[in-house]
């Protein structure tokens, strides 16, 4: 706890006018002005970004005043550490062998003294992580490397040669040439890459960036960011991927006196080797909110349509939180009925689907496009004769004309 | 939020030999023994269950020893008051009509003094809870309200005629007859007898308890606990519904000034109405670890097979969380090598599987029998001549040959 307390601490600076605090980063320091007033910064010391409070009703001594003493506790800063603490239990649960990987998501708390930007920088924020633990003599032999090793990336190097410069490189390459320190950081790194583009954040929005020695965690033998190039916030780190070499179990072993150590195997060489080995752990690190920022940024554009504008989130088919919207052509009884029929039929099919029969058509069309959803199904009066409707999509604006029977296979294949 | 922290409070007692400390309930109070030690208890006060902490760094005054004032926060101690909060934004989202719920999962923390019992009384829990908003006039007119009618309740009864008795009744009897106060909480509460159910947790061991006056919160009208009959702690809730009437919107209004009201629409009968007016709320909030507990010790059996015992967890096959395994019959290249293609060509079709070759077959069916995968399929020499498989289901041990081709429809159909 005393480490992550060292880890996570901010040093501050407060306005003499307007006694507004801020985090000391790139222009704002003692040197500056107010960012807000314009008045003289004075420095205000460290700043522990953990939250403070206390748990239970320990046995004991009582405090004096309240004849209750309880003890200290943290919101947890980052999602980890419940994993390495868990460490002998997951290896059991894998049977005792290695690699392997863990997966949560959850909740982190930071008490950020400037939480700005959007969604950039919350107090409570969302982490995806996985901790993949693996044999430190297995590090370059990564099992499905050969499945990543042709993915290009775009890569700002740190120190060294070429430091600061930008390549595009495949994985395999970035490995083979010592870039990227190896194949297991080199697998996640790729992953990272696919799944961003997976979900929609353009290709030429995204870099890969090495951490600098200085700026590098204490924990990190190797580092790299997935950066989003956002049009109002310039280049920010969405995802991390670190090598945290075997600084976490030890750690936790020599604080807490726990065995994290798990017995070797013979390695492909078939070797002496010690008889016990502390895994080293490679770790993606997901920033749910930051992702979702950058998706929803670089999804938003605004078009000219004959005389209006419309705004579209031009979501894909499988990120859009409502798949089609049901409208009535027009607000008749027997149009909405059968629009409620077809709503129906696609609820109980499991696909998300929105009703609307307020407004004109285009109206309806307008509040579809703002939130992403990629089909408007409308009913009218030759629905009602044939069993056929109009699916309209949302990028081209383009209307087919589907039996109803088709409607499903035509909003599940796209 | 004064209100909550009294709403939040238990009283404690201490016990003058070892110094534990008991939250007072039932048989643990000043006149009676320590539970642990046997010593005499001695009354410690009132204890806040919120955990506090401090926000950020306001403007204002700095604090004399750090230069820094930090500001007051509570973990939230349930999760609803945050649906309240928004309540004019969800309603605008609703194009400002009634009626509409909005449903929340998260974390809500409360620093018990004995958390004991497993999963039942934790410090950090998980609640899902839905907030339906409802127009006052139209509590007795629930859309849906037919599709529930019938359904069959175990009703234990609060004060008035019939208190404290056991009835079965369906749930438009009950609201019939007024032990219901009305149908939209009849409609909850049937459609939170439908979920149970329908998870796998068995009807005999449910009920609905309501509440008597003294233990109702200060804001319910009305409200009715699914209990669950546990084999080690008795009866306990899982699931509360409440009518909390106006309570919530009404008590932010009054304290934050902030306009809470809906325009009223005219009612059925077109009789004129007030302009504006508070909506009604109905409640039901599930406790996810306790339904998880409930489902755990009610699926959990044992039973002589031959010779020996085995441990079974009976989870309906949608509740599994892996929902086949797959094994070469023998621990040979050949059949390793068929069945790993077995289990990708699932694992590829979104299914849930595991691999497994560790151990004799038996062995490989117990552990999956533990953990509650309702399908093993075993690769053997006729898989490598015919392309079929033998699948095993948990619970009758009966095998079927299936063609490889026909695996998924089988595991996907049950």
């Amino acid at each position: 706890m005393s480490t992550l307390r060292e880890s996570f601490t901010d040093q501050a600076v407060v306005c003499k006018h307007c006694k507004s605090f801020f985090r000391v980063a790139g222009s704002v320091n003692v040197s500056e002005k107010c960012p807000e007033c314009g008045g003289e910064l004075d420095a205000a010391g460290a700043f522990n970004l953990m939250f403070q409070t206390r748990i239970g009703v320990p046995k004991g001594d009582s405090d004096s005043n309240s004849g209750v003493k309880k003890s200290e506790g943290y919101l947890r800063p980052e999602t980890a550490q419940g994993i390495f603490l868990n460490f002998q239990r997951l290896l059991r649960f894998n049977r005792g062998k290695l690699p392997f990987g863990i997966i949560q998501i959850g909740k982190a708390y930071r008490n950020e003294i400037s939480p700005r930007k959007s969604l950039i920088r919350l107090r409570e924020f969302t982490m995806g992580e996985a901790e993949v633990f693996v044999d430190p003599r297995e590090k370059n032999n990564h099992p499905r490397f050969e499945d990543v090793k042709d993915r290009m990336l775009r890569l700002v190097l740190g120190e060294g040669e070429g430091g600061g410069e930008e390549e595009e490189k495949s994985v395999g390459e970035a490995v083979r040439s010592g870039i990227i320190v190896n194949e297991y950081l080199g697998y996640h790194i790729a992953k990272v890459g696919e799944f961003l583009e997976r979900i929609g954040i353009p290709r030429d929005k995204l870099r890969f960036r090495q951490h600098l020695r200085e700026e590098m965690a204490h924990y990190a033998r190797d580092c790299w960011d997935a950066e989003f190039l956002s049009e109002r916030y310039g280049w920010m780190e969405i995802v991390g991927v670190a090598d945290r070499g075997d600084y976490d179990l030890s750690a936790h072993a020599s604080f807490s006196n726990a065995d994290m150590s798990v017995h070797a195997q013979a390695d492909a060489q078939g070797e002496a080797e010690p008889a016990k080995l502390i895994p080293h752990v490679i770790e993606p690190s997901y920033g749910i909110d930051r992702i979702f920022y950058a998706l929803l940024e670089s999804s938003l554009y605004e078009e000219q349509v004959g005389k209006e504008k419309r705004k579209v989130l031009r979501l894909k088919s499988e990120m859009a939180p409502i798949k089609a919207a049901v409208f009535p052509l027009l607000n008749r009884d027997e149009l909405k009925k059968k629009a409620r029929e077809v709503f129906q039929k696609l609820r109980d099919a499991s696909i998300f689907v929105e009703y609307d029969d307020s407004g004109s058509i285009g109206r309806r069309y307008r509040r579809q496009d703002e939130i992403g959803t990629p089909y408007c199904i409308t009913i009218d009066y030759e629905t009602l004769e044939d069993d056929t409707v109009t699916i309209r999509e949302r990028d081209t604006m383009k209307q087919v004309r589907v039996a109803i029977a088709e409607v499903k296979d035509v909003l599940v294949k796209g």
